[in-house]
């Protein structure tokens, strides 16, 4: 990507501000249906952003995993070829009888950059992968091996993931609310209008620490909106 | 197909031995996971069988629907691509909460030639579609249209429906009891089996209904098994 | 109501087009959310509208059971207070492990006129309710009596029902698609509109039973729609 | 059993009242937990009662499947071993990814004079089994053979099933509103006091289907409980 | 309330008793309906007690959410009046994928001096508000705003939560086993039989840890009662 | 157990290899079939193995919960019969609407020696049994005494939990990502494997930390394993 720093400085950014406010953004934008629901932070407390890859696995049947379930397979071929900053993202149609991934496949997938993994099927060496430096977010933990129910499939292709249909290139970011799907082409001016947002709600729950209501303050009526903006300019550089 | 005669007859027999019978031959080559759970026949009776061509929906997502839920979308292709004893099989992820086709797309289906149309989604209009020609499975009824739940996305590419893995080209059969993948390699191995299953139990339950006891007799142990092979003998060319 | 008879000509009309189409014509309003989901006719091939009434259940407590359970109950007021053609919509929170309602209170919301009785509760009876005259859509048969599971509360107030809000007035309409609510202020507009679309869906199958593709047909593109305003000027009046 | 005249009588007027009758009968009884859930008959207007004899499935492991799941298994032996008017009920955890009985198996339960077969699992050729002299109650359709899920273990043990406890000799009466338990100490009263609940009922319906509100009549209160006692003696001696 | 201390003093006692022992106690008043179930703790290790305020969502439905949905909403209209320790009880119909509270208002609550919100729905914010000096109990954690699912509709108004009818007014006590429901006319007999047994238990847990077994010492049979009214009169006045 | 000595060796063993190994190397035995699925650790980071002491439960049902659910019920003999390093495994059906067990129970089987108790039921006083020194694995807290949804039936049978089929004497063993059934003709060899594999993850571990690709060092492939082999002899003794 010719914009690599733009790329990554979007990234950050985009940890900064939390998925429900991003959520409700895209609300604004008509966008309802693009949260993964049903998942977990391996380590509560995780946040990520990063660009969606992706994994799909198909249900397992035995003719089928004796033909693509071993060796080098879809599963492997993913995570070896994530990139900095990516979120492999997995669809295992809310199948959490087996694992989907394990400590080593996270472990390898941390190693080469990636900013978070997410399933909605099972992880195994829960404990383990609680552990590491990426984000894992998964559907539960389960000791079983992928075969038990799934086969791995293909990767790249757009997937449903948690309820949300996701894209290769898709921007995904999660936290302790869930992960949530940005399209692309909405990205700079959702996060613009979310840093905004937060703004203001750090405005107002001062305001409510203080004894305020909340008619009027929240959301943001005319003459709370005037304070507002002149606690904004109170506000030093660095905030 | 240069070997359609054989394929239009192979077609016939399917439908000639149960999804019962075919289920239990396919669990002696080790295939226990290649039913397609949780649909019902729009009439009860149905039967059918032909080869899988299939189609795959998206979960809802606004953006996406925008882009590719109108005009002659996926789902309108993959009907318009059906050839004389095809059947359509769609990933609906088992979600009921709108159809995934109506009357008229199932009734082009038909004039197609179309064996039958299986969704693990809902159906429209079932009871217009209940009366065509064409075997319909499905998850149950639902009046919205596919928009409220599911993108169309793409055709004739491995999906799962109702908890099965299904490639295009594999054979689907059904009746009351449910829906069956056959993959291609065993269909004639099975087939036969299940024909000469079919017989043993035709002379099973002639000699239940006469008022034998089933130990020994189901299944076939050594003396029930000659007088079985007795049996075959007073058998009629045409049965 | 001063203008009842143009009331019963509505509820009459709205029973001559499907809730699919209804509920197709009531997404172009930007209305998803307006499905009855989970519930089946006790008869299939039951058709009915009218204005909802609404009766609630609590979840069942021993000692509010015991204050409001018994004797003229609000399930039973409910019934009593029945006017011919209106339908009487329960919140059972789709708990299905007792009866809602029973043949003897069906009957008489027969004899009171009612059109309906939808429930996403059990149903008692289910044998004699479906020879009764009146409509009944519920969450599936269950022998024990409403207290099994529910406190009968109060009646004429907003209401969820399957999964959709439901407000006494709402028009109802129901098929063996499912069970659908209009908004009072869109009922003619919509009920305008579906007329025109099933017209237009009875002149596409009818080239689909003639053997034309569905491109450009359906939906009606250019060329189709001329052809289809000529088609609709070869139709009867009483067509 | 030295009492068999009165206790073929027994059963044979147990199936003359509805389920829905004897739930309410057992609740004043303080029994709230008899109803066998979440099944459905072969065929619609299924009738039966008769004394539990019971079957009980482990879930499906693989090494203990070798040992017991083949050859003269619990499940014949179970049907092997039934007598005139018994029902079998099974415990198959609710799960009914298998059939958990199949034609033949039933037929043979038909031959040897059984009432019913009830089990919380799936059925295998429904079709066929719907045909049969014998009720079957089930938790749905399934081709796949009992191994699928389950391993047959051990037979007259109390069991639970469709979230009911059942004793072996316990009663199991079915209809269209699904199958309950009475526990034999009180069937004889229940039994009598359902067959007076019904003449009460019977009056009602014919005073509602005449006009009355139910309001004083549904319960009877004074004025209508003597009004039933006058019909009452209306009634002819077969009534 | 004229008598708010001794409302106070019981608001406090009842937080040093089990939520499982008033569960017993109740249920020997023959209450079992009594637990509001599928709820966690955003802070594992909270404990609360109040009196319930209500408020209740109707499943989202476009038109109403255009009425209703935004401005001085139910749900804000239901936090600006709470009063000190009173526990704001959400009737969400166990429907999970939004938001039904977040950071703001839940600050606005604990400011308001609320003893708790409890809701059946999910939960936005979820890591800031574990960090809130309020108990907050929910479903699950979402990012979506409350729009997504609900319409906010009425407050003060006989709900149900988690399976369990909750009128304004009852006694909703919480801790890491969940939450519950006292009816107001029990809870001064359930609180002192509560701190009783939690007193025999506080007993008897000694003489299991000192190695007793447990047939006659739980629950206490003659023996060790006598053994336990002498362990009382060693307890020391703060005891 | 004559071999006490051999016994409790094994069981140390047991808990020094994951859970999700164990499973891997069950799978290679064929046995998929053998995971609790759906319990919890009542404290996170316990792991335990044993031998399979059993109790099952019977649905609620009043007249047998009369007679067998007060006293020296099968529950508390299962207790009070635990010897050291058995793990006692509920079949709860996975009802979680009661707790299975509570604090004082809990406590007396840790001092009785028992290695862990195993519910797919709910969990009584959570916050005080996860203090305890015995671990505890369940379907999730629950405030009410077990008879809201059980009736305590037999011990010492065999039962499912969590899906799995567990006899007594099985080898079980918990850790965070679940608990396993192990038949006990394969414990040794098992156990042995497991070890292998877990040091061969251990190097595959390193090489990944320190860079490499997964592809022919996970699973080892020729080039690898000679590595791995070179590996094996740097090792200590003691590791």
């Amino acid at each position: 990507m010719a914009d690599d720093l733009a790329e990554n400085d979007l990234r950050e950014k985009l940890t900064t501000v939390s998925v429900a406010t991003l959520s409700a953004q895209l609300r604004k934008h008509g966008l309802n249906n693009v949260t993964i629901d049903g998942v977990q932070a391996a380590k509560p407390g995780s946040r990520f952003a990063g660009r969606a890859r992706t994994l799909r696995y198909l249900p397992h049947r035995e003719d089928l995993f004796a033909e693509r379930g071993d060796g080098f397979n879809a599963q492997k071929r993913a995570i070896e070829s994530l990139e900095p900053g990516e979120v492999l993202v997995m669809e295992a149609r809310g199948e959490r009888g087996s694992g989907t991934i394990g400590d080593i496949l996270a472990k390898r997938a941390e190693v080469r950059g990636a900013a978070a993994v997410v399933t909605d099927g099972g992880l195994r060496d829960a404990a383990v992968v609680a552990e590491l430096g990426i984000s894992v977010f998964h559907g539960g933990p389960h000791p079983a091996v992928l075969g038990r129910r799934h086969v791995p499939w293909d990767i790249d292709v757009p997937i449903g993931c948690g309820g949300a249909a996701v894209l290769p290139g898709d921007w995904i970011v999660g936290d302790d609310d869930g992960v949530l799907v940005i399209p692309p082409p909405l990205v700079r001016e959702v996060l613009g209008a979310a840093a905004e947002q937060e703004r203001q709600e750090r405005f107002i729950t001062e305001q409510v620490a203080a004894g305020s209501g909340i008619e009027g303050l929240y959301p943001l009526g005319d003459i709370w909106q005037k304070r507002y903006e002149d606690w904004l300019t109170t506000l030093t550089d660095t905030e």
